[in-house]
């Protein structure tokens, strides 16, 4: 069967001007027979010009885009840009609803569901309509993820990777005028499914971000995601460029997670204390932590290592383990040519 | 029927020495017929004196006075002591497995099951055993709480208010002791079914907890908590004086919760932004932050406001709300006499 | 331990005027450690006169009444009345929520709590706080019902026995002033635990109804709540006289379900298939419908019977049904003395 | 891999007379490692002459055709019938035991699953049996529904829309055969996943109903259901001319669902109040009805709006609404040829 | 409140003849508003004589009991008897239709319940009306269990211990009277809340039953079970002396588990390997299995250890431990007196 | 999308020695966004020779393999082989942590995901890695399976057929080898999803295993198992071949499961008796069984009967079945060419 899509938008991609409205993709569960799963979406548009793809709440229960976006629906003139804005402030709906990293209705993790399948999962019906519709219509795509209830991680903007080294140098320049605290690589471990995978291969100019996570919205990263936005669609050219503003040198210098030896897994169930904070430096082989026995609080704590050299980047949020938790990630400079 | 428990303490808790074992309560369910909980206990008795009751993972959650209280079991000597220690380290064991405030056996917030039910369910088994057998057996208790998954709360001791003048001052002094960078009265509303509340009936000097919270294990409450355990053991006379330290002047001063003023309760469905930092200053009728809409994010936010004048104490963790949750506490100097 | 409440009223109940607000009920779940829930509650009032307590949404999924109650909320005018009304139109706020009969958060139907227990779950609180506050401030009670997600009932205004012939000539009156179609005694096979069984006990001249069901809101039943409601005002003379309207000259003829005789069961698995339609007439003994076996539909189906003579007063919504599943309710003429 | 299916059945299509047993589908999930999902089937062939496919319980919650195909079967004399007949009355059988719209095993809606795959879950078996062996075997298609549990639908007789002109004639010929009381073409917005889709596809002549619904068994629609199913086996020629009754003109006019515009969907939570009753004329523009707010019942409702003249052809059965719910349809002349 | 129950009973206690039907308990749940579960109950009454109540399904996972008595019912004649039958075969009948040890419906194991409260949920209101009715009724009562889904068991019959000596040598008698092949004293460490220790509260000679278990039926266990009830019935003169059959001459000497000690729990989570076979010796000390490691299969597992001499008596069915699970139980020849 | 894995194994699958570490596969659900799912892998190599892939714990809850694969990797010696030996002792992973036969994560039969997927759901990946990474690899499999929760089963190893006469031979002859008490062949119907049907597909010499069942350890099947593997292994040249042992003569006559004829399925909800032991002849038309009516235990109870000749080979464990449940297993001498 070919990718037919049933999604309807209510917007008209080509119109100029600022509307809102809603992509509806009926879904026919026992509650709600004829119902529709209906995600937020505004079409900002002033004549010729490059169109940015906005996106948040890919995960439910990451916040700070979600409301940023709100906030530039809100406030954002047409007559102020050059092209076109598609805004999708709640991306993941069902997930946002449920304040969840993941969908309620399929439970799959929407960012492990490209490139979709129209005939498929709700989650899967997104991400066709994403791949097949919204993508094409792009130049820019910026995804705007923190680290969500699990993860608390240094506020950065995130470079996918392109095998095509023009494509890279792309993301890497459109990722450094975001202007977080840090730029970092992540491949995800070459995972394919993700949305900035998919951007990537559709040739979108494409930016991630973390900001930093908890399940929580903070202050400091809020502010940093509204001007972070701002400054990528100046270097995008739909804002003008002194709508850019620059505090991070730091942003300037590329950190990755240097494959899985970046990541350290819990090895016995327990309660994890985490040996450093955010920022330290660590090396490869060094204590990263303790899992403490709960049911023999008496014994010796289990200690777990670093596998890499480099700074923390990420730390386990809930103090509860098991086995194959993700307790730590190291960031290390970045080994490929930019 | 009388109140006849069926648990059993493979301690001794006359005997002196160090003694770790379990509290076993029989325990019946589909999966284990003839089955047990087990709250692992820990003895340390040295000879004469008082007897202080040290417990943490009340709420299975709040970790930082789990881990101190493992560490407490696995490093005193019993020879540095005058008197008893009893430590639960997991009080509410199947909470503490499950990583949540509430018991995943029973549904019950264990803390709200005083004086509890030998013929109840097993939260109200242990709370019946507490109010049956242990607490007749103490002098003191620490109960170590943190603000667990839903809250951030400014790390600070806890004062259980009793009616009797002198056992408020004996509260008291337990807990500016103990030397939390804040000493806070809660009332939790006059609720009388905490362990706190049911402590100070029984007659014990009773000293409380909030260290942060956010589901997570802090490096620094966790320093704060092993320090102020030891502060309290000295004050009460089971360690020696010197074994005390002193950090905080500010422990000093207390506050305490205005009553349902000082709460402030989200209004309708959505994300909630606040406006303040912990530890800031606010005033009744401020803005306490606002409340985004999901499905149309373009709608203005709906702002909460504070309901006393004080310093933002504690906020709500998660970003997603719903009508009720608690989005901000309000903390205000003691308006009673000390 | 005393029955203390932690209930707190933003209303006066004492103030003249209209106030809207809430009763908080602190509620200490692993989602929102210091959270609330918050019944919507109004207190209208106009000087001395009796006072009625209104209620709708004890059972969630029963509409009419939450929507009549809410109306009235928003359209009647204070001076327009005598005494006081004290409405309740959301009683079992997490019942509503869901859209469920009982409630999600301890499980219980709350319309089986009474008298409830300050100490006990959310349920219990509540009726705790009615049985305890409010009642004791009421002079009528009117508790709106409709047949919910699993019943299709005639429309009713429903007499609660009292054993005080004076007493349920009162309730009697009350109820055949609400003027619906039919006027039925109900004693639910003598339940203590009911809100109109514990407000008959509390002396209040009692009402209750049955609008219909099938969990959806009738536009004809929600008429007849309207109309009723202000009927039995005028009846206890909070409103005025000729503020009553009367329709129905049914409602002077009283029937009653007659005991465990009235109510069909299903006496195995399957699909239900009615018989006769609300309203017929029915003999004890005579077939009430077919039970259809879902593995084996070319067996023959199994009949149900009648257990009473009466007329076909209720019957099962969903055509699903499983062994012990009430099938049919019949009504017969008031066998008491009135 | 090639779509091999795993089912068995144990009546032989080819044999003349009534048989009846099951489509046996191994099914191997944690409490039944050997087991199968059974589902009833019968099969009724006097010699040459068409086929038809008769099924319900496509949703478990339409009971109607269920017990209508059961009757069908347990009184229908093979030697009355020229040509076969395939009845299956609960084709989703796990949705139908479990008296819901989708099934609890997979937790799909099968009708969103053609053409399934025999390689997937059992929801994917059954319709990729269904499209590989079933239907070659057909030449007509006759799939009963009702409204199920979240609508209430005017009582129809469905045409499933044929982009060939003659294909299209045949089936709207058959439906107003059917004799419903109206005839409405419904495309589901253009979705190629349910079971008159892929019938059409497959080029079979195809008739759906929908017989109200609610989640209940209604006589009226039963009784419509018996006598529809006879006159369309009397129009495709497998029973005589003589079997069929008519009773309803309006069958011969034809209406349809005018798209997206037809649907109207709720625009926040709380407790929908519609209107209009079924079958009233409505215009686009006009109010469909009111949201009332659970939280804050003194607010005032929010109202929502038809998008297309016609009638009231559905309505939400639970008064309970969440964003996005479809609270109302609306059915149009068909603006098609025929 | 009074205990005033609304169960009702279709047969009459006090009628000669044979009788089935049903004890009646309302229950009012979202699915089923007037509904009841409905406890199938046999009366069998010949003139006077002493009257023995028969219950199996107190856990719903124990079949021999069930099988045993739905036989009894189908095959004893009323005139071969003297004095009177109280037959419940399925008493928790939620748990017998879940399969499972507890009730799905309110999560209680009933047999922690008595005396049970009319006021509460359903199984409290089943030991309820056990308590008040059907307990009063009797002179003997035979409750039937086997080991359930989670353990294996040698077949024995129960001595529930009574405090007072001649009731404790009546209860002795009547259990070897059972003839299983082991007589064993239980007293589930004191445990009060369990039918046969309501039983012996209430004055009855009382028999219970441990028929193997593992979830499953025994051909030889339910033998044993059906000889054995008619075995107790001829030992009380419900049946006449030669009914009886005697083959277990070890039923005369009678074992206990010797308190906390003869049980075995987990120490840790993994899977659990035992090291002997039911029956072997075993002795306090010796290693009684191993606990296997999950995640790291190459570690040493760790072995648990007897705590008291005798018999392995029960072992763990489920292969998977958790911290607490009951690995083995141990029996002793018995203590006491006798 | 091509099958690229991000599946990353700690192991040197070309390395001399003995190895242990992870299959790291990572996994991003809502507690957990960066963890992975690790699978316990043993790769034992020396110098040239075949590659034996040996695995337990396809499903979680059949344990005897799981237990004898960690005894083999902490027990051999690299010295004493021949070639290679890759071990996957938990291949489900998290259906071992729970004990159960399907994944708690994606709700799915591992062994019905063959040949998997890269791009699915955890089981499917693990399959994908298996069909892609790991069978490539090997000669021979031996995936050792017991008759988990709902299966009691003689134990047996078991040929999955081949069509490939030479093939099937290999096969037969590995399972001789393997000497357990019965062989037999399995075709599962012909499902092709399974890890034995896609390691003949892959040309791999394939031995299956049942040992026993119940959800339990049992220590005869887990001794057999021991020694059957080290048997396979010397069969097919790894092991020396004095390292097998011979108990069974009868492993050399082959059996089979007789198509469907061989399952005898529930017809009915209730309680199932079975007529016969395993091991007892059986023959075509025989009573299988009865099962007891829960609601009616009154009633006869419904039989159920053999539809082969043979021995009975399989028995349902658990005593509760619903419609469809396999009750008993017949297996008939092979029929086939050897």
């Amino acid at each position: 069967m070919a990718r037919i899509s049933t999604v309807s938008a209510s917007v008209d991609f080509e119109q100029d001007g600022k509307q809102t409205g809603y992509l509806t993709i009926p879904h026919s569960p026992h509650e709600d027979a004829w119902g529709a799963t209906r995600l937020p979406v505004c079409v900002i548009r002033n004549g010729a010009g490059p169109t940015a793809i906005l996106m948040a709440g890919n995960h439910g229960d990451e916040y700070e885009g979600q409301i940023a976006l709100g906030e530039l629906i809100r406030t954002l003139d047409p007559a102020g840009i050059s092209g076109r804005l598609i805004i999708l402030p709640a991306l993941n709906l069902p997930a946002v609803v449920a304040g969840r990293r993941t969908s309620p209705v399929d439970g799959l993790n929407l960012n492990r569901t490209f490139p979709g399948d129209p005939a498929g999962s709700i989650s899967q019906q997104i991400t066709a309509y994403l791949s097949d519709v919204i993508y094409p219509l792009g130049d820019a795509l910026v995804d705007l993820h923190s680290g969500g209830s699990s993860l608390d991680i240094l506020p950065s903007a995130i470079v996918e990777p392109a095998s095509d080294p023009a494509h890279m140098r792309r993301n890497v320049e459109a990722v450094m005028a975001f202007d977080a605290p840090l730029t970092v690589v992540i491949s995800n471990l070459g995972e394919p499914r993700t949305s900035t995978a998919a951007a990537v291969r559709a040739g979108l100019t494409t930016v991630g971000t973390e900001m930093a996570g908890q399940g929580t919205v903070s202050r400091e990263t809020l502010a940093l995601c509204r001007r972070g936005v701002r400054n990528v669609l100046a270097h995008v050219g739909i804002l003008p460029a002194d709508a850019a503003t620059r505090h991070n040198e730091s942003a300037r210098t590329v950190l990755e997670i240097p494959g899985s030896a970046g990541y350290v897994y819990a090895t016995r169930d327990g309660i994890f204390e985490g040996a450093h904070a955010l920022g330290d430096s660590v090396q490869a082989g060094q204590q990263a932590g303790l899992i403490h026995d709960i049911h023999a609080p008496w014994r010796e704590p289990e200690p777990v290592f670093y596998g890499a050299n480099g700074i923390l980047f990420g730390r386990r949020q809930p103090g509860r383990v098991t086995h194959g938790n993700c307790c730590a990630v190291v960031a290390a400079p970045y080994a490929g040519d930019l």
